[in-house]
């Protein structure tokens, strides 16, 4: 599937993560920067056939109107882009910001939420036919919203359908209401965030009756990647694991966001669902997030573990992981873009759970050890396309 | 082959890792303790016919007289050993101490090498007859050596047997000529050290020639376990090390015998191998091991790493991790015992490569990888007795 | 003052603690455990009158019945004390259990707090009359309360008694009524915990109309105690903190109190007017206790601070204390007992303000730099019974 | 004194310290950036009458070629400076940098040292008649030497002279040649490495007879400043230090000259003294210094402190400290220049011991605890001038 022209449709476009991998996708491109953090650049996946680095076209939708050269400049102020690189930068990231669209606002919104998914999939339906694309894919890469209750609607896509025409009613979060759209204009949709999402019975049943692929969610790059990575190791060696706990500074929009304990709630119980996962039992785990704006886009994690040995031994692992989390989350949205284009060109549709390895909370598959997820992952990639379109 | 007796032989029986098996092993035969660190009482082993804690009879050698009793009360001292539990195992250590017998010193030996080596070999059929075990596992916690200079002779067994027969000459290491003389005895051989052992060409060809296994080396505990965890997270995400930085503080004999820059040798270079073997590339990589005789049985790692993401963001991950050595060693010990006589009632000779997740410095297997080391674990113990005697 | 004897009268007197001071206590009376972590065995404090360990009985109040010998074994298995002294402090122990009384607990008092206190300093007197003591020192470690609502009876002496008089009232939480019969009873008064105790208005009337001394609050023995040593150093040399966040784990009792977000209130309230203070302006400090079970007597703190230097650089600090609590806090107890028994026969009233170094959130002083405390500690300790009774 | 045109000369003016020292000044003065961690800028030296930042003229010695710019680059590069502030420093760095003259380099210069010394002396008086200066403080932050032997020569001015002239021998290390050098042309001379420097009684001698103060040695700017705030806290609270292990991981100019550890020697020793001294015994001390080339000029620290208290209790304190070595000593630089030119001012002359807030090795004062140093210094700054010129 070289040489297919492939969209790749940002929501939160003008969020860090965004910025990051449109800036980094323009370096790749340009040759001004090897594929550090890119995992489809691995040699395990060299062979799999995916869109190019130039064959990427970039789009998407947001709710701010500060442009992506601002945000990349304030981005190598934090040290996520190198500062050397703007100018080279500047022409693409215009081009890209050209190509960035209204999103959905609950609070400014006006009327049934159909009319707004319908304005979301004419966007990206522009977008296919303006660039002559073969597919997009849509990445949500926008804040992290609050958990929503479940609602029956929810469940059933003709229920679903009536509610979002009902112009009294919100029946779904944005990320949802997004999804809904993405799926309507034919496009895999990924969700990169703790969000909702395309996880509801009723956008399953959509995506598997259009044939269509998608992935999520919340992508797995700090504190979560080392328990799915170290937590394995305990079980493997009959260690008990007695205590686990972390706290989490983070600033940059991120860290704002999720001060707000509703928007915080999310993440926190996609994080605990999966350590309870790995170690077979439930264990204590005291857990936090706190946002401390000095530390702008670097997130720092503590982890401290305690676990039990041989005759009742009492050890501790403590680790601080110290990552500048735009940087990290980039390049596995690249990765995505490819590999569900791929998936899309293949064929598949529903969840794609052999990406769990992108995921703290992944949807369509129950590993959540890094190494399984690991060797999933490049299996299934190795059969991509084998027998696709 | 459960029901068969079968002896573990101990070099160093009445070490910190020695004293804490043996301990450990009264203890899970009363069921005073339950098999927490053991790896092979996990279920995925569960199916594996292996001898049980109570088809154990453990003798051993060593060099120093302090009894098995007095020993375990410096471990529940040093918070190794519960001291509740003292009192219930006090018969059967002194039963275990009773079946010490002096080793092989260089520094008192007088004579041909080959005359202690008889002496040994002799004390493990001995062993063997009068408990009537069906074979008996040699396992080394004895002090770590020094590296040695390679000779002609220990890639030759004839040459070998020649000077090991020369009262002016010491040809082999303690560690080897134990390996000798168990072999000899018709013993497989563990060796749990970094030492020499059985790591020599001609000491192979012996144990392939009489259908011995044998595994090795230096049971991985602490720091590099979790180097072995941690580094293929960052090659599987395509994130690059800049640097890997490591302090290990202990005390114990170990801490007493690595104070030794010379002894110390052989464990820093064990350590730096794997490291290079995991990230595919050589790192900036300062490593210390510090005597720091106050924390007694306790190890405190240190390790820091820098690595290098997206577009070149500088990123770094820290970990302290606080064991307890011998609590983390002495249920391996025990699985090696079982899973070794079960290779060898299975006809298995020559190095156990799928026992290289034990190992900081596995022999006969280039795999350094943790999670592809338990599922090969697994896998070979799946197999074991399949078509065995 | 010395040869005078003097009573230690503990709140909580079965906690831990309260065990561990009378355990420590026993055995430097015994000669059994040098004075280690005891501020007033320090040669700069050498040349001061204090009453010695010898002079020191010991009773209390409590509203569990575990006794104290069964406390201390429990204490030895948590590593707080050492198991070879158990039997040496067993009978030792006993003594002091059989003066524990009966404590006042809300939920199970009927009828007016003036009968509570009646009945609590009788239990004083009586214990001053038959053991011939000089004075008693009260000392509160009980578990930590929420913070009250202030009423305008706090603020007056006569208001209170009134209301204490009055069946259908609780107006005073249960360390203030403690203060409050402890003062009548003619004790100073010393609060190590972060409850209201003796800090209103009306009990600070008393203590002075009552020409007696007292000290608090909130013993400092873990991560406040680090940052009022380190927040110093950023000060002097002009280093700007960003951001101070921090999380402590913690079992034991203490720990099981504190996860109650109700207790653990004032705790957080008086360590982050303690950090204010010390840095001189606000910053982002998110804070948190956890109960981590497992740990049990062991406390872990984490703090990671961002600091600001020459032309805006943007650094860190991070430190793990792990504390055993109890280990910490008792010798403070028993130098308090004995510095206030000074204070008292030297005719001090009021806050000891130059107490603070022992405390969170010192009464009678605004210093919270711990160089200075000790300084202040140092000048004042010199000063007592120059021209005392 | 304020109003008197003072010359700064660095002794490798061109290394990273100097740099950061210089376009901080620059930056100061144009109002572009706070004095955040200048100490002469804290309220409590407020009052004191020092040179001003416009009074201050900086020229220096190295014995490299690449101009100030460049090095700003870099260090903007590597973190250290602020990529904004580059454009407005240049032409003030290039004003510098055309005051820097070519250093004394012991494998280049041929003859007796005593024509080098000449040479150095005039390059300052020049310095200081061309700008009309009151007087010129000269600053050694160039490039760490090993520690050299002592010679009889050390002890005796008019023996050191006689060996200077002699073209045949090299009896003084760079630093102590450049010392002499300065305190020739009648400069006050502060040591800011751990090189010998100024610290020989003959050099000592010198600048007594020439009433020339000095201020040494080695500015302490990370894990011996917080060796310095910390263990003084365990001293007053009784607490008992068993062994401090340390570890810094530093690249940059520094971290490469200390990789070698003959240079890194003096570094090691002058860490040793300061902590025994602190503990008022010796402890295990494990200490290394690693280069890390990929940290830059980034250093990072970590200690492991273990420690006993009541009753034998083990516990531990750690730290891990992250800093810009070079925006921690810079504007230490410009502090001392100020300082030691009121001292000159005020007719001192010899070890200026009140500075040893500044040092890891202080001259001319025993004292090593952070705090006495804090309170020693403001002490005497609030003195200076008072009966002074
Ligand atoms: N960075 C990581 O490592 C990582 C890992 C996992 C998940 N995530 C998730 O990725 C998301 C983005 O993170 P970020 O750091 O870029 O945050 P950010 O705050 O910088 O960016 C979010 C962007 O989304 C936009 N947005 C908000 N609501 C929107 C809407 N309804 N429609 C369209 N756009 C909307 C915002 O205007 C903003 O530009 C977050 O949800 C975060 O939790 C990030
Ligand atoms: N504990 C761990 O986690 C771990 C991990 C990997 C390797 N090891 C290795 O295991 C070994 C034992 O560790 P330990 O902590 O028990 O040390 P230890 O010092 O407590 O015990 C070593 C024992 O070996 C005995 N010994 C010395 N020379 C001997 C000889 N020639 N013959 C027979 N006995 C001899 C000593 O007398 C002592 O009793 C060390 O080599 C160590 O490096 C331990
Ligand atoms: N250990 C430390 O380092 C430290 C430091 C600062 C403050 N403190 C405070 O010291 C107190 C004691 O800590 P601990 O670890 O011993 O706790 P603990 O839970 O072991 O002991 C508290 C004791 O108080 C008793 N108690 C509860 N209510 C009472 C009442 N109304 N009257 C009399 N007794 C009562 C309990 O029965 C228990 O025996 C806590 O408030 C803690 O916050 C401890
Ligand atoms: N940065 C800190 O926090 C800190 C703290 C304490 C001490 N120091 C000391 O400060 C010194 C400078 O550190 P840096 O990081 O700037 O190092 P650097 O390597 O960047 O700079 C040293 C400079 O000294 C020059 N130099 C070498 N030999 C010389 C000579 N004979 N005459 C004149 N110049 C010479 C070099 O060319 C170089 O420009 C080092 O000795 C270091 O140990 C630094
Ligand atoms: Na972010
Ligand atoms: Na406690």
């Amino acid at each position: 599937m070289a040489d297919q022209r492939t969209g790749l449709w940002l929501i939160g476009a003008r969020g860090s993560v965004a910025t990051t991998a449109v800036s980094g996708l323009l370096a790749l491109r340009a040759g001004l920067a090897p594929p550090t953090g890119c995992v489809t650049a691995r040699p395990e996946l060299a062979e799999v056939d995916l869109p190019s680095w130039d064959d990427l076209v970039v789009g998407g939708h947001d709710v701010v109107t500060t442009c992506l050269e601002k945000r990349a400049e304030q981005l190598a102020h934090a040290g996520v882009l190198p500062h050397h690189l703007l100018p080279s930068l500047v022409d693409g990231l215009a081009a890209v910001d050209a190509e960035v669209r209204e999103g959905y606002h609950p609070a400014t919104h006006r009327g049934a939420q159909a009319t707004a998914a319908q304005r979301l999939t004419a966007d990206l339906v522009s977008f296919r036919e303006r660039h002559d694309l073969a597919r997009v894919v849509v990445v949500n890469v926008s804040s992290t919203e609050p958990p929503v209750p479940h609602l029956p609607e929810h469940d059933d896509l003709a229920l679903l359908e009536a509610a979002l025409a009902d112009p009294e009613r919100a029946v779904l979060p944005p990320s949802s209401l997004t999804a809904y759209a993405a799926l309507r204009a034919g496009c895999p949709f990924v969700d990169f965030t703790p969000s909702t999402g395309v996880a509801l019975p009723a956008l399953h049943q959509l995506a598997v009756d259009l044939g269509l692929p998608y992935a999520g969610r919340d992508g797995k790059t700090g504190e979560t990647l080392l328990r799915t990575v170290l937590a394995p190791m305990f079980t493997a060696r009959g260690l008990r694991v007695r205590s686990w706990s972390g706290t989490n500074l983070l600033g940059g929009g991120d860290g704002a966001t999720l001060e707000d304990p509703e928007h915080a709630a999310s993440k926190l119980e996609s994080k605990a669902r999966g350590l309870a996962a790995l170690l077979g039992e439930p264990v204590t785990a005291p857990l936090h997030i706190d946002n401390v704006p000095d530390l702008g886009e670097q997130k720092t994690a503590w982890d401290h573990v305690s676990f039990e040995g041989f005759l009742g031994a009492r050890m501790s692992l403590q680790f601080t992981w110290t990552g500048l989390d735009s940087s990290l989350a980039a390049p596995l949205v690249l990765d995505l873009a490819r590999l569900v284009a791929a998936a899309h060109a293949d064929g598949q549709s529903g969840a794609l759970g052999a990406l769990a390895f992108f995921f703290k909370d992944p949807l369509g598959h129950d590993e959540h050890r890094f190494a399984e997820q690991t060797r999933d992952l490049h299996a299934w990639a190795r059969e991509l396309g084998r027998y696709g379109a």
